[in-house]
């Protein structure tokens, strides 16, 4: 890559510190969730940016924001972008990095001289976190065609509103289509919301696929009795099929890629000298490969019925989500690969472990991510962290990759 | 036993239900706590048909009824009863069968021309279910000395009354010392408030122990991490190692007559995608067995330690109560099996896994307690039910275990 195309590092670091500064309350807590008027003031802020950058601003219908640089071609363009609402009393780094790295990446390629071969758009998605409308990465699954826009648009929030009239309220309910541009790839950098960078001491993830995520709500039926005038023999303890349960867990997927949490309970009565009539929890199971996944799966099922059978209990499962795997496109993985390699940035293949708006545009055409380190792998938090380095790093390879696409180099 | 040495069943019967009647709501609820309206109803009936069954009356300082047959003698008297006072939402028998056994079987000696060679005592003891003041087996507690009169009779109720106050208003703060009359002996029978002899199809238990009880409170935390992005190896998961103790206590007192439950447990901060960053539960561990019941409580402690190096945990432990085991009197309990036997009452020797007035009384004189079944083992609720044959047949076991005691038969 020509010496002469640089990413503006200052540029890149102040919006983004710019964009944490939007949703604080008075105590400095930031929350944007979607459609809000916090998500308002944000939008207005990156659409100015935008424009100041020369790029042509679209909303579609679900409010999924578009800057485009606008290149006469047959090529579709390339896609890079991420979202910038927020959980509550969030990061500043979440969505947002993925959002402004892409604004630089293209300012880059327009200062450098770049003549790319297609068009190149920033997306900004509506409604990636889900805090106030279900279900999260909305925008980008709307996108993509999993769900309707029109239904997606009479989402009810938890505060009573309804999506489609609090996006017309807060101007952002355009007239594209969602999904009419198809893209020809697209590419998302993320901060990784995880350990692993950090504690391998990598300063760069190539991410080559996205866990599925299966979670799910367990009851399981006992009978309550005196805790001292009750015999071991003559028991159906709930709370202790439970501790089975979860400890079965971790034994199947012990040094597996697969993930197991039981990260909520409740025992009934819930009373020191009564042996629990029921306990109430919550799996979550996550693996990148569709056939382990649910063969953990089949496996959790097949041991909650010899658990009803050995421990006399009744069980009832419920299903509460169920993403299946993503699988990234190897070639860009392998760009991102080559990126991180001529810049001398230590990089590693990896999975993510939570859920991105790359995973649904990885319905519609190539995609890959690239995740920065997160601090302790903290996030969802204010005390989220990315050294100014990585994020610089990050975008370089972001901008090393998306000049590969978009000039065939 | 001569033949004329009979219960009045129906006298016994209908008493119980009386006595069940006092203290019911509106809904028809029973609740009778210590030293209350309703506690005060319960004791005049009690001490009308004692003076009716020509029994002296006294109370001591801490309130317990002492209904009293004078026999001029060298030996101290055979106390036989339990207590009155009841949970909330109680059922009729805990306790009042007891004392109603015990006045029945004075009774009958009375009637049937018995020529006792000590006194023979019904005691009603005070706040044994401990709801209203803590500790529980207060009044037993402080007959046998294990409590000073004078502090017992400061404790603050839940509902801030103080007993001392208390007690007086409603008539029965006495003027007997507690312990004053130590008894040669004492007898408690009871229903059995756990499934034993129902699921072993015996109508009768002599009661030759009483389980320890240790009641703990465990604290264990962890990291919060993210449920999607942290690996397995990298987890520090406190619902897991809370899991480990349940099934570890399973295991630790699995075919043995310790019985060990976890009845509460909570989660922190108990989200379906975060792992637990604490776990707190409770342990109520207990034995019959000094020894045995101290190499459990030893065993846990190794157990924790070890969890803390090998999970990367931090545990702490905070103890809520601890009552030793106690071992009743072999010659007692042997007299009340071969009464039973001679009844044809199927009988079986049995630890109680509750606390009862005679374990304190344990302390001062030899001691003994009858039990019969309860109804799916159910105590300490309305459903709680004992048959009528199987009450009376209790009683028989009390009047003739008594008998050969004060007749040296």
């Amino acid at each position: 890559m020509p010496n002469n195309i640089t990413i503006d590092k200052t540029a890149l670091l102040s919006r983004l510190r710019s964009l944490g500064d939007i949703g604080r309350n008075a105590d400095g807590a930031l929350t944007r969730l979607a459609a809000s008027d916090a998500d308002k003031q944000g939008r207005n802020q990156l659409v100015a940016w935008f424009e100041d950058a020369g790029l042509e601003v679209c909303v579609d219908r679900i409010g999924n924001i578009f800057g485009i640089w606008k290149i006469e071609s047959e090529i579709a363009p390339l896609m890079m972008g991420s979202h910038i609402d927020s959980v509550i009393n969030a990061g500043i780094f979440d969505g947002c990095y993925g959002v402004l790295s892409a604004l630089s990446v293209i300012e880059a390629m327009k200062s450098g001289g770049v003549k790319p071969d297609r068009p190149l758009m920033v997306a900004v998605f509506t409604n990636e976190e889900g805090v106030r409308y279900t279900p999260d990465m909305m925008g980008s699954l709307v996108y993509a065609g999993g769900l309707d826009a029109d239904e997606a648009l009479t989402t009810v929030g938890i505060d009573g509103t309804i999506l489609g009239e609090e996006l017309s309220r807060i101007g952002y309910a355009g007239e594209m289509e969602p999904g009419d541009i198809v893209p020809s790839a697209f590419i998302e950098v993320h901060v990784e919301q995880g350990p692993v960078l950090e504690v391998e001491g990598k300063l760069m993830g190539a991410v080559a696929n996205l866990q599925g995520i299966f979670w799910q709500k367990v009851t399981i039926r006992g009978v309550a009795n005196h805790a001292g005038t009750t015999p071991t023999r003559l028991r159906t303890d709930a709370g202790l099929a439970a501790a089975k349960v979860i400890t079965y867990l971790r034994g199947l997927v012990d040094n597996s890629d697969s993930v197991a949490t039981v990260g909520t309970i409740e025992f009934g009565p819930n009373v020191i000298n009564v042996i629990p009539d029921f306990a109430k929890f919550t799996v979550d199971l996550r693996d990148p490969d569709l056939a382990v996944w649910e063969t953990r799966q089949a496996a959790l099922v097949n041991f909650l019925a010899e658990l009803e059978k050995s421990d006399g209990v009744t069980i009832e499962t419920e299903q509460l989500a169920r993403f299946e795997p993503v699988v990234f496109d190897e070639n860009i993985v392998q760009m991102i690969e080559e990126a991180a390699a001529e810049q001398q940035f230590s990089c590693r293949r990896m999975t993510s472990g939570a859920g991105h708006d790359a995973q649904m545009m990885a319905r519609i055409c190539p995609t890959a991510m690239i995740f920065v380190p997160s601090r302790d792998g903290i996030s969802h938090n204010p005390l989220e962290h990315t050294e100014d380095e990585a994020l610089v790093a990050g975008t370089k390879v972001l901008l090393d990759t998306a000049t590969r696409i978009v000039t065939g180099s």
